[in-house]
């Protein structure tokens, strides 16, 4: 699934100029505490964004391998806390910022237990409270977890490492002292050993950002589409690099760039702007903090250039009322008798349809939630759409259900469509099941059914035996006009599932249907009959498109249960214009009014799509 | 524009529970370093939730008056940055977390800059940058300040602020330690005597939520729509309550609360979720920090139940793409000869336009952008409808103007439409006044006809001068019938403006326009001829409707020039009857296959709406 950008793309030319602006920054020092580090060019210079999608801009140096050093603290604090839990893991290692520098041992007086996760101490203890388990050891079960955030397999530059652990002495005195304060439960040796091979993981600037996106999307790598970090602590890591993640810089990056980021002396900075983008910068050169000098201004630079500063205007919220409209506006495909048909139109505005979109969480949900209930005095039916709905939270769901009772206490009826992939933690929840429909269209005839119940009373679908004169085809014609065409159609029955127009055919007959109810389907590429357009009642014509102009059949309509037909065969039609003209312009006159309402509905439909 | 919630509201339900839950919680000490402070009840409880929109949520004690004490470093943090700029306030007073406790001197070593806003010593140091103007002194400056984040105007309580100063010797000690390191250019007593006065200021617990709602939309309060702080200070206050709001409990708020927020001894404290709402809650007894103890319980709550951590799911963004469509799916309301409607079927999709909603800003656009450059290769004409985005940042102005030229070199023609609201900044960065239509249809057509000459050539639009048998409508009529039909029928002309047709009136013609153009209005409430649906050209009908079911006349339809019409009248469609049945059958069969035409465009159309 691996994207690149274009070279149109706007994105992509700004991050080039950004790239030239900074090429040309000499400022801060390379590591050199090891030789291994000191190795680095100061000139390396990679940008790269990864969006929540797993599209990837990147321009410079970003495939160039380095060590990831401090910034693999953030996310091994992830795997602590899924195998400890954050109460257990809180209880060791605070999540204060020191005000210290990254290599200061900083434990808190009395408990010992080290500032935050991102300071060495932290770090150190943060590795303490990894298992080995499933036949991994602590180190390898990090380079899998960092491994699957960066959607490749990561390997540990063994040259580094053995520098790092030559030259570890500070960090081994840390160690001692955590175990001092049973903060660690094991003698530190192999902790510090798994510790600076953590550090000595190898990494591209591509990879920073792979790793920054998967946390911005809740922890699903968008390139492997696999859970690297359990979403339960997304939030955790993300407060805890953006309160410790810069060093004794935190507060003044928090301020200037607002993201959530961390560093290492590597040259790297991971920056994640909450569900939307990952950023990783790579640039050797550190200043006095011991963060990327360069990283630092391009970050500036980004967040203000692209408005990413998770309190700036970007925090804006979206509506997630896509359309409004009621039941006079928009009917099911359920064809109605003209007495229903008038029903619906007076009685309609009682239905209304919410289409919603988006992911429904508390601030999106709620101004719903304040609709709905404005609506409740002049409704009965309140039908919710989800089909374009992307993901809704535990919390929206807990409404939604709470949104139920509140309505049916009012007498309003709450119901869902396309609510398929919710449904388990809907009916979970309690939602109840007969008022969750798969899609728009049954909800629709559903509720305009217990509608008409509520306005027609008990009648309101009663069957009519239909004769020819109550079609509303043939409404128009006396009794002689009637005779005649009696005794020269056709007349036909059907059983149920039997197909009585099939689309290519050619169209020879208009159909009068005189008991039962047929369905339209519209041919699809994928077997069977196709998507349901219709269902057609007795006393309905069908097939007079084909007859007027002609063209071969472009539906299939099948008997939904056993159907009496009339016929007007191209024959019989033909014949009219010698014979009996007149009945030909009655029936040609009604078929022209059945069609210009049926243009008036599908015209108001469109508007009320429309929005 | 108070809004008070419906008791049917599940959220309202929910804050009752929540505040019935916290109800009996005892542990905390109302504040008693002055007397005024220790008359407190501890029993007081409020919480209030203000969304950006204005809605208030509210239970408990929410309307009880308390004085606000440090939450008004946070506001007048922001007052001092309108003042002093952001650069000359960093220098005075740094941003960094000092882990220390809220009457901690803590002054850098060397600058002597208070660690930050939020510590005594930093809110001092603030007030000291707020400037006397305006005929305002100091604390009148910052009492309207703070009035108008709440929406009304606020007060000081005289016996708490006497009580405040009588015993204030630190925060006097703190003020000479500033004035002593230049912080403050002046003698402290004047400021320290404001910055009594400022934590005196009475709010209730309401109040808190309004300005936290303030906060979340941008700076604009959302009940007097008054812009109370500079928009372009907001991520700044944010970041400082988010780092340094809680005092030394400021890392853990953040890790499990997740929200920027201020606490003040009065047992107030603001929270807020940025871009969303704003939250107050009023409990006196405080914990060890200094914070309200009921009240950090009820926000790690509230966070948690209502999913409100800033780094949690509800980051998720939203999709800014409402609807994708091309100019084979959708056309214009121009009417077009059967062969432009031939050429825009086969080439329609070289046309398309992508409908966009909500807020774009650089991730909900960048989307859109890759949606764009991949549509490119396939497109020549590519339409951006803008009805429905509520508001473009600076970032997708510049990211929009630049992906026009970028597509304009790969010879794809961007058009905006709905874009007035916008037409300012997008003309100021270079957006192509000619590419922009104030509404979609217009957009629309102009797109088609550049396509239909790219298809047709120069001739796409050339007029043939019509005849009777060249109309749709009389196309299968005979040379006698034609002549028949030319003898009987009326002529008319009209001038540019002539109405031809009102609405209202009784329908007894139908026309056929033989040269010239008219435009169909549907009428509104407001003057005028109502709203442009349709225009017809030469070798139409209109006003068919009419003459076939009798109703009156729907629409408005005027002359855009001189035009030259034939009419078919209602006596003269009677007199077919018996005279030239098979002219009336003809003619009916040309009128449904027209209707049926439309009907499936409108259904076309509908489908396409739907999404």
């Amino acid at each position: 699934m691996l994207t690149t950008s274009s070279p149109w793309s706007p994105v992509e030319q700004y991050l080039k100029e950004l790239h030239q602006k900074h090429a040309g920054f000499k400022e801060g020092i390379v590591a050199d505490y090891i030789p291994e580090l000191a190795k680095a060019n100061p000139d390396w210079f990679g940008i790269c964004i990864a969006t929540r999608d797993g599209h990837v801009y990147e321009v410079g140096d970003t495939r160039q391998h380095f060590t990831i050093q401090s910034i693999s603290k953030a996310l091994a604090y992830g795997l602590a806390l899924e195998d400890r839990g954050e109460e257990f893991v809180l209880s060791r290692i605070s999540v204060e910022p020191s005000g210290d520098a990254f290599n200061a041992i900083s434990l808190k007086p009395g408990s010992g237990a080290p500032f935050n996760p991102m300071i060495n101490a932290g770090a150190i203890a943060t590795d303490g409270q990894v298992l080995a388990k499933d036949g991994l050891s602590r180190i390898q079960r990090i380079l899998a977890y960092l491994s699957s955030c960066a959607g490749r397999s990561l390997d540990i530059d063994q040259t580094v490492y053995k520098s790092e652990s030559e030259t570890g002495h500070r960090n081994r005195a840390i160690g001692w002292m955590l175990r001092n304060f049973g903060i660690i439960e094991e003698e530190p040796t192999e902790i510090l050993e798994s510790y600076f091979q953590q550090c000595s993981i190898r990494v591209t600037c591509r990879d920073l950002a792979i790793m920054g996106a998967t946390l911005a999307n809740q922890g699903r790598n968008p390139l492997t589409r696999e859970q690297a970090i359990a979403p339960d602590f997304i939030d955790n890591i993300l407060s805890v690099m953006s309160s410790c993640g810069m060093y004794d810089f935190s507060g003044e990056w928090l301020y200037r760039v607002g993201l959530p980021a961390k560093s290492g002396v590597g040259g790297g900075i991971l920056a994640v702007l909450p569900g939307q983008l990952g950023i990783g910068i790579f640039s050797p050169p550190l200043d006095e903090q011991g963060n990327s000098a360069r990283g630092i201004r391009v970050c500036a630079d980004l967040s203000h250039d692209l408005g990413l500063h998770v309190f700036g205007h970007g925090s804006t919220p979206q509506t997630c009322l896509r359309l409004s409209y009621d039941g006079s506006q928009v009917t099911s495909r359920r064809h109605r008798s003209v007495k229903q048909q008038n029903a619906l139109r007076s009685g309609g505005h009682r239905l209304r349809v919410l289409e919603l979109q988006g992911v429904l969480i508390f601030s999106t949900f709620e101004p719903i939630i304040r609709n709905a209930l404005k609506q409740a005095p002049y409704c009965r039916f309140l039908i919710l759409n989800l089909r374009t709905v992307m993901d809704i939270d535990d919390v929206s769901i807990r409404l939604l259900v709470e949104l139920q009772a509140s309505l049916k206490r009012q007498g309003v009826h709450l119901i869902t469509s396309h609510a398929e992939r919710f449904s388990r933690l809907l009916l979970q929840q309690g939602l109840m099941a007969e008022t969750h429909f798969s899609d728009a269209d049954s909800a629709l005839e559903y509720c305009e059914n217990r509608l008409l119940y509520e306005i027609l009373g008990k009648e309101w679908d009663v069957f009519i035996p239909m004769e020819l004169g109550n079609t509303s085809l043939l409404s128009t014609l006396n009794e002689d006009e009637l005779n005649w065409l009696n005794i020269n159609m056709d007349s036909k029955t059907a059983q149920e599932g039997d197909v009585v127009i099939r689309a290519g055919d050619a169209a020879d007959a208009l159909y009068l249907l005189m008991s039962g109810s047929v369905a339209v389907y519209l041919p699809s590429d994928s077997s069977g009959l196709g998507k349901r357009l219709d269902v057609f009642v007795a006393g309905m014509t069908f097939g007079e498109m084909g007859l007027i102009d002609g063209s071969p059949r472009s539906a299939n309509v099948v008997a939904t249960e056993k159907i009496e037909l009339r016929v007007i065969s191209r024959t019989l039609f033909e014949k009219m214009d010698i014979e009996k003209p007149i009945i030909k312009i009655k029936i040609l006159e009604s078929l022209s009014c059945q069609l210009s309402t049926s243009l008036r509905r599908s015209n108001a439909e469109a508007a009320a799509y429309k929005g």
